[in-house]
C-alpha cells in the first residue's frame, strides 16, 4: 500500500495507495473536526487547497450528529461530499482532554459529553464501531493520550494497557470490515510512552509485529519541547517499519514539519493553520505575520505575494484586516483558507525537494525561516 | 440611464445603465454592511450566485476601516474586489437605529458610535463626503428615517427637513464628483412621510423635481402591516418618475418582492435571507422550511431540489443541518448562499415572466407560495 518513492537521509517521498485514492507523501492533513473545517471552509473549497487528506473527529462526530446517522447516509464521504482519503481519529484524545469524569478501565473509559453531559462508554470495540460507522479511509487505534508529566510508572501501565487495546482494535475492525460500508478501512497503530526513550522504543517494537498498515506517533506537541519531541523521533522512529507510513500526531509548525520529514515521518495534522488564522497569525514564505498590526491598514499587496491561494489571488491585507478586525466571518474564511494552503503548498514544495535531491538545503533555509514572526 | 423595456400593468422590466455595467430590473441587492456579506461569502461568490449590485452601509464603513482608508484604497469596488454595481446607503438609518444620544438639526445629527461611544456628526454634506469617499455607484440620500408611530405633526417637520437636506445632498455630490474616485456616483433622492399619504404623495412630487437618477421609498417594513406597506407604494408610486428606477429600502419577504414589483418597484434590497438563514429558515420553490427539523436529520436531498446554487449542487439538507446544529461557520456559509441565490433567483424570474407577459400568473402562484411556511 505504501511505496517509497524517494529518500534523503532519513526523509522519505512516498506514495500511499488507499480506496479512496493516493496519498503522495509527506503529507499535511486537514483538519475537519464536526466534518466540516473551522472557518466555513467547505469539502469542494478544499480541492483548490490542495488538501489531500481530510480528517475528522470521532468524539464530536458520535456526539453529533452521531455515527448512526452518518452510517445512514452512506458515511462520512457521502455525508462531506468528499471523495478523497478521509482519517478518523480514534476519540482517545477528546475523551481524555475534553471529556469530564472519567474512569479507565482494562475495557475502556467512562467519560460525560462535553455538550450534554451524557454518560458514555468507550473502549476500542466502541472507538473501532463508530470509526466504521463513519468509514473513514483510515481509523486510528484507540488510545490512552496520558499527561506528559505522568511519573513513568504510570507510563508503564497505561502502555501496557494501550497495547492490549490495539490487538482488540485490529480483532474488532477485522470482524467489522467483513459487512462495512468501507470494507478496506484500514488501522493505524500509536505509539505511546511519554518522553521516556525506553518506554517508547519497547512500545514501537512490540506494535510493529502487527504488521498494520500504519503507525502513528502520538502524545507529542502537548508541552514538551521541541527538542523533546525531535528526541523522541530520533530514537523510537528506527523501530518503526521502514515501508509504512509514519504519522505524527497534532503536529504542527511549519518548521515542526520539516523537521519531522527530515526524521522519517510521512502524515502530519495540527488545528494550527485554522486557529492561528482566526487570530490574524497568517504564514508567509518570510515567516509569520500578524495582520491586525497598522502598518497592514493601507496595505494592498496579498498577505503572501508568492501565494497562489483563493485568498491572495482575490484580496489585499488591508481587506482581510479589516474583516477580521471587524468580526466579518468572511475575515475568518479568508485566513484559514490562506494558511490551509500555506501547510498544504508547504508540503508539496518539501515532495518537490526531496524529488531533486535537495530536501537537505530547503531544510536549512526554511526550518528556521517559516516560524519566524516579522 | 434607465431604461423601461416592458410593462405589464404597474410592473417594469428595465435595464438601469452605470459606471459599473448594466443592472437588470427588477433586481434584489445584496447587502454587505462592512464590505463583506454576512455568513463568510465573498465578492467573488456572489458573482456565482447571480448578485447584480451588494449594498454597502456608509455608516459601519464609516466607522471601520474609515471612509478615508477605503478612499486611500481606490473606493469600494477594489477594496472588496468588486466591479458591479455597488449602492450605499446614507447612514441614516443606523444613525437613527443603531447609534445613541442623538441630537437632530437643521445642519444634521450627532450620535455616539455604537463601537467605542465616539461622538460623532453626520448631516447631508458629511454623508455625501463618506459615500464619496467609498465611491459607490449608487449614493443615497441622507434623511431622517423617524418611527412610523410618531405623530402626523412629527413627520411634517421631518420630510420638510429631510427635502431640504436632498437638496444639500444633490449640490454637495455635484461639487465632489468634479475631483472624486468616482466621477459618476450618482445620487437617488428618498420618500418619506411615514403611513401618512398626503405627505408621502406631497413629498415625491417635490422630490421628483430634482430630476435625480433615481427615487426610493424608505421608512417601510419598520413596523406596520404588509397592507399598509402596499398602500402606501399604491398611492406614492403614480407621482414618482416614471422614466427612473424606484428603490423599496429594505423590503423583504419573496411575497414583498413580488407584491412591490407588482406596483412598479425595481430595486430591492433585504438583511432577511441572510439573517434567517443563520437561524435555518430556508426560502425553497415551495415555501419556507426550518432545517433544524428532526425531519431533516438523514434528508439527502438537496434544500431545494429546483435550486442550482453551490450549495444545492454539492450539499444534502441533512449535512447543512448537521453544521447549523453544531454551530459550524460551514453551516451558516452553506445556507446564506442557499437563500441570497433564491432571492437572486427570484428576480430572475420576475424579469423573464415579465418578458414574457405572464407575470400577473407569475404573481398568483408564488406571492402566496414562496411564504408560506413548510
Ligand atoms: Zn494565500
Ligand atoms: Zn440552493
Amino acid at each position: 500500500m505504501f511505496k517509497i518513492l524517494k529518500t534523503e537521509g532519513r526523509a522519505r517521498r512516498g506514495e500511499f495507495h488507499t480506496p479512496h485514492g493516493t496519498v503522495q507523501t509527506p503529507v499535511f492533513m486537514n483538519v475537519g473536526t464536526s466534518a466540516a473545517i473551522k472557518g466555513g471552509v467547505s469539502s469542494v473549497d478544499l480541492k483548490d487547497l490542495k488538501c489531500q487528506v481530510e480528517l475528522c473527529n470521532t468524539y464530536h462526530l458520535h456526539l453529533r450528529p452521531g455515527d448512526g446517522v452518518v452510517a445512514e447516509l452512506g458515511g462520512l464521504h457521502k455525508f462531506m461530499n468528499w471523495d478523497r482519503p478521509i482519517l478518523t481519529d480514534s476519540g482517545g484524545f477528546q475523551v481524555f482532554s475534553l471529556a469530564s469524569i472519567r474512569k479507565i478501565k482494562e475495557e475502556g473509559v467512562s467519560f460525560q459529553s462535553h455538550i450534554d453531559g451524557q454518560k458514555i462508554f468507550m473502549g476500542p470495540e466502541e472507538s473501532m464501531r463508530i470509526q466504521s460507522n463513519l468509514a473513514s479511509t483510515i481509523a486510528m487505534a484507540f488510545d490512552e493520550c496520558a499527561d506528559s508529566t505522568l511519573p513513568k510508572e504510570y507510563f508503564k501501565e497505561s502502555v501496557a494497557r494501550t497495547e492490549r487495546w490495539l490487538e482488540r482494535c485490529k480483532t474488532e475492525l477485522a470482524r467489522l470490515n467483513k459487512t462495512a460500508i468501507n470494507k478496506e478501512q484500514m488501522l493505524f497503530g500509536i505509539n505511546q510512552g511519554g518522553v521516556y526513550d525506553d518506554i517508547r522504543i519497547e512500545n514501537m517494537k512490540k506494535i510493529a509485529k502487527l504488521d498494520l498498515p500504519g503507525y502513528a506517533i502520538g502524545g507529542l506537541a502537548v508541552g514538551e519541547t521541541a527538542e523533546e519531541m525531535y528526541h523522541i523521533l530520533d530514537v523510537t522512529l528506527p523501530f518503526a517499519p521502514e515501508n509504512k507510513p509514519r504519522y505524527l500526531m497534532g503536529v504542527g509548525t511549519p518548521t515542526n514539519i520539516i523537521e519531522g520529514v527530515a526524521r522519517g515521518i510521512d502524515f502530519f495534522d495540527c488545528v494550527m493553520p485554522s486557529r492561528n488564522a482566526r487570530h490574524g497569525h497568517l504564514f508567509t514564505s518570510n515567516g509569520i505575520i500578524n495582520i491586525m498590526n497598522l502598518k497592514y491598514q493601507t496595505d494592498t499587496s496579498p498577505i503572501d505575494p508568492n501565494c497562489s491561494c483563493p485568498t491572495c489571488r482575490n484580496h489585499s491585507r488591508a481587506y482581510v484586516r479589516h474583516l477580521l478586525k471587524a468580526g466579518e466571518m468572511l475575515g475568518m474564511r479568508l485566513a484559514v483558507i490562506h494558511n490551509l494552503y500555506f501547510y498544504n503548498q508547504l508540503t508539496e514544495n518539501i515532495r518537490t525537494a526531496l524529488e531533486e535531491g535537495r530536501f537537505e538545503e530547503f531544510r536549512k533555509i526554511y526550518s528556521p525561516l517559516l516560524s519566524k514572526r516579522i
